[in-house]
C-alpha cells in the first residue's frame, strides 16, 4: 500500500496507560490531524507497551521494549517510513537521557520538562543537539497560548513602553494534603532522585519564569529567593517566592506553591510597563488585559479585532470560542512541525515562532539550580548563572 | 498491510478548505486518538477535495467527487475497511440529503445542525433512521460541555428542587454590520434558500433551546415570539426573543440575536429552582455557578471534589487546565463513537449518555418552525407543535 | 440663637424604628453634610417617634404625632427654621397621601418610589405639582450611579450609534421562600391594598424600565407582558418578563423576578447599538462594560480617564474606592436639594441634572398598570397608555 | 436653648477647601447621623477655614485660627458643649503634633495614617495616649470593611485550619507619571520632610501589612525587603516587595507599588490555610472568596446567610446593594465613637471590636521603619523591631 499521508511521523517515550502527560502530549499530536503516532516505547512493563500501542492503532511491531530498542529499529526502516520525531514524556529523570539517546540516533525531540535533572546536564545535551544537528523542542505550554503571543507581541512592538515591573505567579494547592503523597503524582515530584533539587520551582515555578522572560523579551540576571517546605518531613520545597532582577533593569516577584489550598493552576502574569501594562490569567486564557492609567482598560480577546500575525497564527476557533490548554500544548507541537517540515522538506512552511528550544532549557534548569542555591544564602541577591564549575556546580 | 487500528473510521461530507465548520469537526474528531478520517466528499469541487484529502492524509482514491459516490463506493469495500460512520459539516440545505443517502447505504451519521431544512424533512429522516437501524446524532455542541453536563445531573437528582424559570441567551455581534454579508458565514445564512425559515434562530437559538431543555429535562410546550430583522433589508430575522412554558409548569426566557455588537459567542443558561439555582456561561465554560438565597455561592469548577460520573466522564485535563469548544465537540464525537462500538462489536464501551439524537432533532427543527410562526401571530401564545399538516405546515 | 448652618431643613415621614427604607434615605441625605434633618413623623406610633427622633439628635417639639400635624406646625416657623423638603419614606400606600398634604402645606417633596398607589393618583399629583409650584423628586436611585450616568451621557452623545435593543433585567430571591412573607418587608409588598396592582414589577419591574429610558433617552411605547405569581396562593406577580417597543423602533426585553434563588439584588442593563455596545451590573457598579464588534472591549471605571461632567459630578472617591448603593442614594438627595437651593435662594448652585421628578414617576405607574393589564391580555403587544379613562382605568 | 443631641461632638484638625482626604473623613463622619462636627481648625489660611465651616454649617466662632487655639478653646468650654474627639486629617508630619497637643488637652484622637512621622514619635505618642488615658485611634481604613471582618472572624475560629501563607498587594499606577508630582497629592508623599522615611511603603505598604495581621491574627517576626525609586530622580520609594515571616512560621509576600501603570487602588489579600483559603479584593469588596482543595468555592456576600456577629454589626444595606469605601471608613468611626459612648457616657453601647489603635498605630511606623532599614540590608532576613535606641533609629 502505497504511502499516502503527508504526517510528521512520531514516536513517543513514556505515557503508558495510567500516566498523565503522555495523554495530553497526544491529544496536543493529534488534534490538527497533521502528526501521526507510529511508533512507542510506552512503558517499561512490555505488556503495558503493546496495549497502549493497541488502543492507539500502532503496529504491535512499533510498540517497542525500550527506547534504545525503538532508535535502533526505527533508524533502520526506510527514511519514508521510520518516526521523525520523538516525544519524550517520562518521568523527569528520564528525560536527558532519552533525548540524548534519540539524537544519537537521528531523530529530532520534543521534550516534556525539565529538560534535564541538572543544568550539567542540558549543558550536555546542548553539545549533541549542536553537533547532531538536529532540532531540539521543549513543551513549556504556557507560551502556547495565543493570548500570551500577543502579550509577547505587542510588548516587543513598545505597546507597554518600558517594561518595569513583573509579577509572575504560579500557584496550586493539591501538595497541601500529604495523603496525595502517596499518589503516583506526587510520590516523584517529592523525591529529589526523580525530581532534582526542587520539587515546586521545578516543577511550576520554572514554567512562571520562562513565561516571564517570553512575554517580556527580558532575562533574568540576579535573584532574591526563599524556599520552604510547607508540610513537615519534605525534603524538597513545596513554596517559594523569587524576588527577581532583569537584564533592562526592571524588577520581578515570582510566586510558586502547590500548598497554596484551593488554588488550582493559578499561573497568572502582569507585566507593568511605562506606558501601558498587561495582565493574564491562564486558567481565563483567551482575554488579556491591557490596563492604562488615565483611559479604560482593554480587555483584547482571542479572535477579536487585529490581533498579531503570530497570534492569529495560533487561533483555531471563532471569538467566543474558548480555546484552552490542549489547545495551547498544541502549539508547542505545531511549532515543532512546523520546524521539521522546514528542515527536512525544505519546504516553505510558516515558521512564525521557533517552539520552545534548547536556550529555553538551559535557563530553565539554570533557573532551578540558581533559585536552590540562593535559598541557601543568608546574602540576599545572588547573580543568575548559566555554567556549572568543574564539579558540576553552579 | 494487516489492519492494527482499532480506530473508528470516518468518512466526511463538506469541510473542503475554507469551510469552517469542517475543520472544528475534525479537530473534534481527532482530539482522542480514536477515529479515523479514511474518506471524504469534501468539497463539490473535485480538485479542493483531493486537495483536502492530501492535506488530511487520505488516499486519493477515497476523496470523491460526490457523496453519492462516495457511499456506493464505500459500500463496496470489504466491512473491516470501509467507513463506520459519516460526520456531515455541509451548508444547512443539504444536511437532509446527505444523512438520507448515507443512512440508506448503511451508515452512521453524524450531523452538524440543524438536521435539516424544516420540520417536514427532519420528521422523514425519523422514519429513515427507524427503518434503516442506523445511528443517528446531531452535533448540538453545547451540551459536550462537563459543567453542561454537571448541571444536568445535579438538576435531575433534585438539587434545585423544582425548576421554576429558565433564562437562556445566545448573544452574537457579528452580524450587526451589513458588509459582513457578503463574506461565506453571512451569506448562505440570511438567505432562506440555504439556511430555512430562520436565520437567527435557526443557527442559534435552536442551541440555546436544546440547552434549556438538556439541562433541566423540561420540554417547552408553549411559546410567545418576536422575531425581528434589524439590519434593514433582511428577509430572515436577525434577532429574537421568545417566552416559554414548559412541561412542569416552569416558564422561560430566551434571547437570541445576532446584531448585538460586542457579544462575540455569549450562550448562558441560568435555571432557579425552589431550593437553588444554577448559571453556566460558555465563553467561561469550566465553572458552573450555584446559587442559594442563605449561603455563599458555590464555584463547580471542572476537575475539582466530586462531580457526577457523566461529568468526569468527558473531561480530559486536572483542575485548571481549561477545556473549551473543541472539547465540548469532542465530547459529541466521543458518545456517538462510543454508541458505534457498543453497537458493531457488542463491546462493553462506557456509553454513560447518548449524543445528541434524532429526538432532539425533531425538536430543534420543531422549534425554529414553532417560533418563526408564532411571531406571525397576534395572539401571545401558541401551542409547541412535533408534527406536520399534509402541505407540510406545523 | 443665630442661624449658623446653610445646610438645607429635611422633615422625614416614616422611617421609625424598625423601617428598613428610611434609614437608607438618612444616610444619603447625611452623607455629604448639606441636608440637616430637622423634623419627622417618623412613625404612626408616637413613642417610636420620638425615640427615633432622639436617636437622630432632633427636638421632641419637632417630633410629631402625623404628618398633617407636622405640616400644619412647621407651616407656621418661621421661615429660615421650618423645613425646607419632606422626605416620603412610609410604606407604598401612604406615598400619595403624604406628598399631596406636603405639596398643599407648601414643601418640596421627595418621595420613595412607587410615586403612588396607581396612574390615577400621580396624575392627580401631577396636578397638585403644577399647582403648588413646588418641586417633587422620585427616588429611582438606580440612576444615581455615576456609570448609568455615564452610559446615559455616551449614549446621548451618539457614542453607540443608533440604540437597537435593551436588555434590562432586575432578578432577586429573597422572595422564593413563602417563610418570609411573615416578615414585614414581605407581607405589605404581597398585599394589593398596601402595594398595589403589582408586587414584583411595582417593587423592581419599574425601576428597570426605568433605568432602561434613563439610559437610552428612549420612551417605551408598546409592550407584551407575562406576569407570573411562582408562588402558590399569591395574589400578585412574584415574577415576570415584559417584551418592549421603543419609540425609535428599538426592541426590548424587560425581566423582573423576586422568586430567583439565590439573586441578591441583580439589576443590569446591557443597551445594543449600531455601533458598540454598554453592559451596566448594579451589583459592580463602578464598572461600564463598552463593547465592540472589531476591537477590545473597554471596561470604563469611575474616576479614571476623561468621564463626562456628570459623571464627575457624582463621584466622591478617587479610582479604585468603590462606591455603592448608598452613594447613588445620595444623589438623588444632592440633585434636589441643588434644586431646592436654585429655586429657593436663587444662588448659582450646579444643577447639572434633575433629580426624577413627576413626569417618571407617572411614566412608572404607568409601566406597572401597563404591564399589568397586558398580562392579562390575549394579544400579543399592547400600546403604552399614560392616561385614565373615568374609570381610573389606563 | 436646651441641648437636644445625643450625638458624638466632634472637632477638626486640617480637610479645607481643596484637601482630600478630609472630606472622605467627614463623609465617613456623617454617614450614619450620630457625630456632629462642632468646630474645626481646617487650614492654616484662617479664610480657607472660615469658609469650610461656613459650608459646613459651623459657627464662625468655633472656626479657629489654629488647632492649638481650638484645644484651647473648646477645652474652656461646658463639657456638654466642646468637643469630645478630635479628627486629625493633615498632612503626615503634623499626624503627631496635633495628636499630642489634642489628648494633653484632654480629647480624644481619631487620626488619619500614618500616625507619626517615624517609630521614635509613635512611642511618644504612646506614653501620651497611656499618661493621659484618653482614647487614640487610627483609620486604617481597609479594616473597616465588612467581609475583612468576616474573614478575620473565620481565622480566629479555625475556618482556615492553621495560616501557612499570606500575600498581600496594594499596587496603584498614580506615581507612574513624573507630571503628577507636581500636583499637590503627590508632592508631599514624594518629600522625605513632610512624608517620612518612605513614599510607598509609608503611604500604602503600611495598609497591606495592617491588613494582613489583622486578617491573620498573626505578628510579623522577620522581614525581607527590596524597596525601588522606579521614576528617576526620587528620592523616596514608588515601589517594593517584602517577604516577610510570622510569628507562627507562616510565610508572607508583600508587594506595594505606585507605579504600576493602570492600577487603581489594587488592594488584595489571600490567607492560605492548611483547611481552606480566603481571597478578599477591595475593589470588589462585598465578596470574599473561601478556596478548598476537594470541594467548589465559596463567594461569601455580605448580607448573605450566616455572617459573623462582627460582620453583621457594620453592615448598613441588604444583599446585592453594595457598600464602598465610604462605608468602611464609616465603620471607623462607627468603632470610635462607639468606645467614646462607652466611656464617657457608661453606656451599654456595643463594642464589639476596637478601632485600630495605639498599639497598631506603633506596629505600623515600625513596619515602615524596618522595611526600609531592611531594603538597605546586604543579609536577606531582618527581625522586626519595634524600639529604638537612643538616637532613635531602630
Amino acid at each position: 500500500m502505497a504511502k499516502t499521508s503527508n504526517k510528521v511521523r512520531m514516536g513517543m517515550v513514556g505515557g503508558g496507560q495510567g500516566a498523565f502527560i503522555g495523554n495530553i502530549h497526544r491529544m496536543a499530536a493529534f488534534l490538527d490531524g497533521k502528526i501521526e503516532l507510529v511508533a512507542g516505547a510506552f512503558s517499561s512493563n512490555h505488556d503495558n507497551c503493546l496495549l497502549t500501542g493497541h488502543m492507539l492503532g500502532i503496529e504491535p511491531t512499533r510498540c517497542y521494549a525500550s527506547y534504545q530498542q525503538m532508535f535502533e529499529a526505527e533508524a533502520k526502516l526506510p527514511a519514508e517510513q521510520r518516526i521523525q520525531f520523538v516525544s519524550v514524556v517520562t518521568p523527569n529523570h528520564l528525560h536527558f537521557p532519552v533525548s540524548k539517546c534519540a539524537l544519537e540516533h537521528g531523530f529530532h525531540v520534543l521534550s516534556d520538562k525539565p529538560a534535564t535533572m541538572d543544568l550539567h546536564q542540558v549543558l550536555e545535551l546542548e553539545k549533541i543537539v549542536t553537533s547532531q544537528q538536529k532540532l531540539y523542542g521543549l513543551t513549556h505550554t504556557y507560551t502556547g497560548y495565543p493570548m500570551v503571543k500577543e502579550a509577547c507581541e505587542q510588548v516587543a512592538a513598545g505597546a507597554l513602553g518600558d517594561v518595569v515591573k513583573i509579577i509572575v505567579e504560579y500557584s496550586q494547592g493539591w501538595l497541601a494534603e500529604t495523603t496525595n503523597e502517596e499518589n503516583k503524582q506526587a510520590s516523584w515530584r517529592l523525591d529529589p532522585k526523580r525530581a532534582g533539587a526542587s520539587c515546586c520551582m521545578g516543577d511550576i515555578g520554572v514554567h512562571a519564569a520562562n513565561l516571564a522572560e517570553y512575554v517580556s523579551g527580558l532575562k533574568i540576571t540576579e535573584l532574591c529567593a526563599d524556599l520552604t517546605s510547607v508540610v513537615a518531613g519534605r525534603v524538597l520545597d513545596d513554596d517559594g517566592t523569587v524576588l527577581l532582577k532583569f537584564n533592562n533593569g526592571a524588577k520581578g516577584v515570582l510566586i510558586a506553591s502547590q500548598i497554596s489550598v484551593g488554588e488550582e493552576n493559578n499561573l497568572s502574569i502582569r507585566v507593568y510597563g511605562t506606558k501601558a501594562s498587561f495582565e493574564w490569567r491562564q486558567e481565563e486564557p483567551n482575554s488579556l488585559i491591557k490596563k492604562y492609567n488615565n483611559q479604560p482598560r482593554e480587555i483584547i480577546r482571542a479572535g477579536v479585532g487585529t490581533l498579531a500575525a503570530n497570534t492569529n497564527a495560533y487561533l483555531r476557533t471563532p471569538a467566543g470560542h474558548p480555546e484552552g490548554y490542549i489547545e495551547a500544548f498544541a502549539n508547542i507541537y505545531l511549532q515543532f512541525i512546523n520546524q521539521i517540515i522546514a528542515l527536512e522538506q525544505q519546504s516553505d512552511s510558516d515558521i512564525s515562532e521557533l517552539a520552545p528550544d534548547i536556550e529555553q532549557a538551559i535557563r530553565g534548569m539554570a533557573f532551578i539550580e540558581n533559585v536552590v542555591e540562593a535559598s541557601k544564602q543568608q546574602t540576599k541577591w545572588q547573580p543568575f548563572k548559566l555554567t556549572v564549575n568543574s564539579e558540576g556546580q553552579i
